[in-house]
């Protein structure tokens, strides 16, 4: 019997906003396993804003996606065969195989999760990439205080609403900047922030900060860039840390991204900001997926997840993000597990 | 005998670039010194860009300058007369007198200087808060290694051409930025920088740095800020380093200083931007001292002032500073030492 894989390529480079012509799917066969090799059933897909980065060619991080080929990203599956000592079928993986239903791994590319800990789609959120970018940039980078205040930005997303937990944990006040109030209510009534900012509505975000940082910035985490970093760079304190994640608000944009010049602040106020990935981290996931689990178990972090079902809505999920509609992580499950959870 | 004290003040805060309407001299006759007391006569006022940000109102790391007061700043005078037990007449002191002909001082205020050690005027420089500012900055911040490329933007001024020298000792490849071709001479055949761009004269500063930097860049001293910081990023390498000392071409502009957002270069290659002051520092300013004198006195650091007679100019050379015309450190000599050197 021939399995047929479902795969979603990058058909062209976007200019600007991805859209339905950025896409294709497409159908391959499965080939027969060789030696070392596992076949993976697609479960769930994790869609990120850091993807949009490898969408067009240019020096980064990470290489670029090259055209017409599945878009990679990370994903959790099971096992379905096996030619490798390491795997046996039903076991649960994690992996960077990406939009598509199957995927033949060496059996090096793949690590199993262990389905009893939590659920297996944390592994792609809270105990996973997204987690960990928030626990090391806040952390090692952001080091905030007890009695510091902290202001993050995409305070609903994967990373900020880690952010602000870890760092009501370390004793901080917590500001929210997000773009709903469904969500500012969310982080304050769920997740303990102390103020958040709906910087949609908002009428004078400078104001809005000074009233929910009445003693200024010390720790600003931030996934967005744009105009909101700029209205906080206002309200920074002195020897204000800045871990800068993300810039949302840039990643589509087709003009050069302008905006106040940063250096005169950095100078008079002693500021850092430091811009980071994950990844330089590497050498200690272990360290923080066991702090991050520890405080999942003790109810100290919450943890909320947008699913999105089926996998031809995975264009769709990733186009979200740069909507702004989802409160957490954002994932699509592909299908059930077959074996026994 | 009364004695006339020349003093040069604030008249008014400037818009803009500072002109004859922002300094006034007026005279103030010299009080008799009580006990604790020290008369000191300037010799040599040190005049930096910093000073342009305490003469506008604002949040800053230090306080501004008062209307109708003093201009504040580093000087080098000599006791003409003491009320203290630690001083005598003819003892050389440092402090922050400023654009005066007479000081009195509180004798904690001032600090002995050995005039043996090396010209009196050094102190304002290289072994003072312009070798310091270059010491901690580039060593804390910059960390430049052996073989890793160093670029420095002023870098004929008092700061830059200080970094430049250190990066040099430190094993690195230097590259520094100035605005004629006679200081890209003296950067190269004099402190013995590897390359040197006139950033007036170039036809492209990102090409001109690609060339000078085949490498890449891993630390830039940013002294200027604007559009010669804007081309540097686009040639930073992974984990590059920015201490962000000064940002000179914004100092004087009326309108909000706007360029290309930095977020996304930050993120993409981990770069790390530090604001800093020398103050930050101050806990360790023998060490750096000491380590500048030790390096002088080995002939591996090299000086250079530009030396202005005559207490009147001190605003026409405060205002050179902008022009940018200085080689090394600006000073303003006031009065010859009346007792013996």
């Amino acid at each position: 019997m021939t399995l047929v894989n479902n795969q979603i390529i990058l058909a062209e480079r976007p200019k600007g906003m991805p859209d339905s012509d950025t896409f294709k799917v497409v159908q391959k066969d499965v080939a027969e396993l060789e030696e070392g090799q596992v076949l993976v059933r697609t479960l769930f897909v994790s869609v990120d804003p850091y993807m949009r980065g490898r969408m067009q060619e240019g020096d980064s991080y990470i290489a670029p996606f090259k055209l017409n080929e599945v878009i990679k990203g990370g994903s959790i599956g099971e096992v379905v065969e096996s030619k490798s000592g390491r795997f046996t079928p039903g076991d649960v993986v994690i992996g960077m195989f990406g939009w598509q239903e199957y995927y033949t791994a060496n059996d090096l590319e793949i690590r199993k999760i262990d389905p009893s800990l939590a659920p297996i789609s944390t592994h792609l959120g809270i105990l996973g990439m997204t987690g960990l970018t928030a626990y090391f940039g806040l952390l090692e980078i952001g080091q905030p205080k007890a009695g510091e205040t902290v202001v993050v930005s995409g305070a609903a997303g994967a990373v900020g609403s880690v952010v602000g937990q870890i760092a009501k944990i370390k004793g901080a006040r917590v500001v929210g900047i997000a773009g709903s109030d469904e969500k500012i209510d969310f982080l304050k009534e769920e997740l303990g922030f102390d103020e958040g900012i709906n910087y949609r509505t908002t009428e004078d975000l400078v104001s809005d900060l000074k009233r929910a940082c009445p003693d200024g910035i010390d720790v600003y985490f931030d996934n967005v860039g744009g105009g909101i970093a700029d209205a906080v760079f206002t309200q920074l304190n002195r020897h204000a840390r800045i871990p800068v994640c993300g810039a949302i608000s840039a990643y589509n944009l087709e003009k050069v991204d302008n905006g106040p010049r940063v250096q005169t602040t950095l100078i008079k106020k002693s500021v850092l900001m430091q811009g980071f990935t994950v990844g330089n981290y590497s050498d200690r996931f272990n360290e923080g997926a066991m702090q991050l689990g520890q405080w999942l178990q003790e109810g100290k972090l919450k943890y909320h997840e947008t699913i999105i079902e089926g996998f031809y809505h995975i264009p769709n999920a990733f186009l979200d993000l740069f909507k702004g509609n989802n409160i957490g992580k954002l994932l699509v499950k592909v299908a059930d597990q077959q074996y026994g959870k």
